[in-house]
């Protein structure tokens, strides 16, 4: 129970058997299907979420009404509408399941009383803040630099396993592209 | 001497005046000329740095060999090549002030001594980071859903000092836009 969640947070700071007890009364794990929403737009994003497993992503409806997918998370990734977390403002997202997953939540007023039971958290939060802020800006580094055709093969490099995990028209989303063109990158790779 | 940088722990942790003469020994103040550099491509990025006056910029040289500006700082903003920074991984960037600035940085050694001894500045930059992780979730938003158009309306009416204090060309380079069409853009406005 919890396995990747206790040993991602090891990875980074210390936490003995009485702090994870402790730390057991503030998250709560669900077991959600493939496509359930963990959020929808409109809603306020009262929790950050972890994922022990499987695979989750985050949309937002576009003005042509189709969806665009802005961000993944696999095993390991927290994910949250932090716009909404913070300011407690109407989503413009959805975060959906990929596949069937097992998260790990965080509501907002159990998260506060966390960082002030167990302050080795505000570490750990902050290690992985500054890790998502990295990669966030290489993110953005990419939007301007790479064509289409690079974005995608660099992104099947750097990931193979999302390209084995995830619906091509959902990468395709992500990387800006149309379904028909990731086709035709996939056959010219063959 | 560091009034916006204490004023900004202050607004979301406690810093007594005893922690604020600690905090002294981990930072050092620089005041910068224009146009001078607190990192350049190729160098390891060892230091993260608060803008206590001034404007600071963020930019690659991309394959046309111009500058594609990626980040701007101004007044209380944080500022770093984060994967550099933590991977202590030659940059691909450059940071590079736009106005007489005067910075604030902590250099990755003392950054670790200074986080042992003031455990406060921990949540101090979990704050911070998620707050940045927010804003870059908002901004690669944006770069999906707005034209090019839309994108710099909303950048005039979200930061209208920015406009004022920055170079028409660095705007364009961080909108994506030429130089002519962002001319053309403020044309059209007036």
């Amino acid at each position: 129970m919890y396995s990747n969640f206790i040993s991602h947070i090891r990875k980074y700071v210390e936490l003995d058997d009485n702090s994870i007890e402790v730390l057991h009364k503030y998250i709560k794990q669900t077991t959600l299907k493939k496509k359930e929403f963990l959020l929808k737009e409109g809603q306020i994003c009262r929790s950050i979420h972890f994922v022990e497993q499987g695979c989750v992503r985050m949309y937002f409806t576009n003005n042509k009404m189709t969806e665009q997918t802005t961000q993944f998370a696999l095993e390991n990734w927290w994910i949250s509408d932090f716009s909404s977390f913070i300011y407690s403002k109407p989503s413009e997202y959805f975060i959906q399941t990929v596949e069937k997953s097992v998260i790990i939540s965080i509501d907002s007023i159990q998260f506060e009383a966390m960082l002030k039971e167990l302050p080795q958290m505000e570490r750990y939060l902050r290690i992985v803040m500054q890790r998502a802020w990295a990669a966030a800006q290489l993110r953005i580094k990419y939007m301007y630099e790479l064509s289409k055709e690079e974005f995608y093969n660099h992104f099947c490099q750097s990931f193979p396993e999302f390209v084995q995990r995830v619906p091509q028209y959902m990468i395709a989303s992500y990387l800006g592209l149309t379904p028909e063109y990731v086709s035709e990158l996939r056959k010219k790779k063959l």
